[in-house]
């Protein structure tokens, strides 16, 4: 409750009562409006059904159904770059539970990838009030082991090891673009 | 009527039966399957009042609104690229009038364009069956002058200068990647 004061109280990570997901929304708020970069979360698709046309008011949907989204959360471009990425949290303290990710998800990442594009997953770790930044192609690593004897999840070493840690700020509240400039930077240095 | 004979009967651009938007979906399947790009149209925005969650099925909306899109139609990725387009169809037979677009989808297109992304319109003249790709910048250039005594519309004429005109296919049904292919040259060539 809003009253309780945790040992994190005077923690800037983040206000709890916000979800991961507002607070992406406010960060690209904060990248369009600086003209840094343009990246918007995709609405959730909707299956209609019925639709009322009432005389001089707008039109009301009166049965829908929602319907499984066939590519991520996010995407958008960054400095000519396409990104695209996923936000997901977990209460776990020790792991990522991998069955956070959907097939579909896994497949339109590596559809991307194979075009070049910026791939990703921003996990929070919401207990442990800590955010971190992967890419899509660890996330694989540990996806394509599952079937054969490997982990169901991706232990929080492994994040800490692989992934780029996120710290929350004033603004933009989370600065994940951060992170994708060393990405962008290390492949134009490869090439 | 689909008995109906026309002198278009056996010209071959497209499906009269089948949208615009339809028409690009297909060739967007295609590029997908054959992992040319991944280019999706975004669902149509909506704002949710009131779900019903039946024992046992699925959640129905019962209540909801469209919501203005703050987008254009279409974005993906294309050999690296971020892409990002609307498709506009007119049954005018000389000009493509300008206020089919919204002033958000422009400012949209702007951003992108701001970022290095790749922005442009599909356009449709339905009545002649013509399709034309062109560039968000040249659209601009109507845009930004209909204040000053500009044209609402742009010639046909123009466009034909200006355009590339894209002729239906079998698979996909519209090539427009081709016309992208050149705009991406163009532009490494530059730098
Ligand atoms: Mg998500
Ligand atoms: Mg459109």
């Amino acid at each position: 409750t809003k009253s309780k004061t945790s040992k994190f109280a005077n923690v800037n990570f983040g206000d709890r009562g916000m979800s991961l997901e507002q607070e992406i929304n406010d960060s690209n708020t904060y990248y369009l409006e600086n003209d840094i970069a343009v990246i918007h979360k995709k609405p959730t698709p909707i299956q209609i059904v019925k639709v009322d046309y009432p005389k001089r008011s707008a039109a009301v949907i009166r049965e829908a159904y929602f319907k499984q989204a066939s590519t991520t959360d996010y995407n958008g471009v960054y400095r000519g770059r396409y990104l695209d990425f996923e936000a997901k949290e977990t209460k776990s303290k020790t792991a990522f539970p991998l069955k956070n990710f959907h097939e579909h998800q896994i497949k339109h990442m590596r559809q991307c990838l194979s075009q070049s594009g910026i791939c990703f997953v921003i996990i929070r770790f919401a207990t442990l009030g800590r955010l971190f930044l992967l890419t899509a192609s660890d996330l694989f690593t540990y996806w394509d082991h599952q079937g054969d004897g490997g982990r169901k999840s991706i232990p929080l070493t492994d994040i800490e090891h692989l992934a780029v840690e996120l710290h929350y700020q004033i603004n933009p509240r989370i600065p994940y673009l951060d992170a994708i400039d060393n990405i962008i930077d290390e492949a134009s240095s490869i090439h």
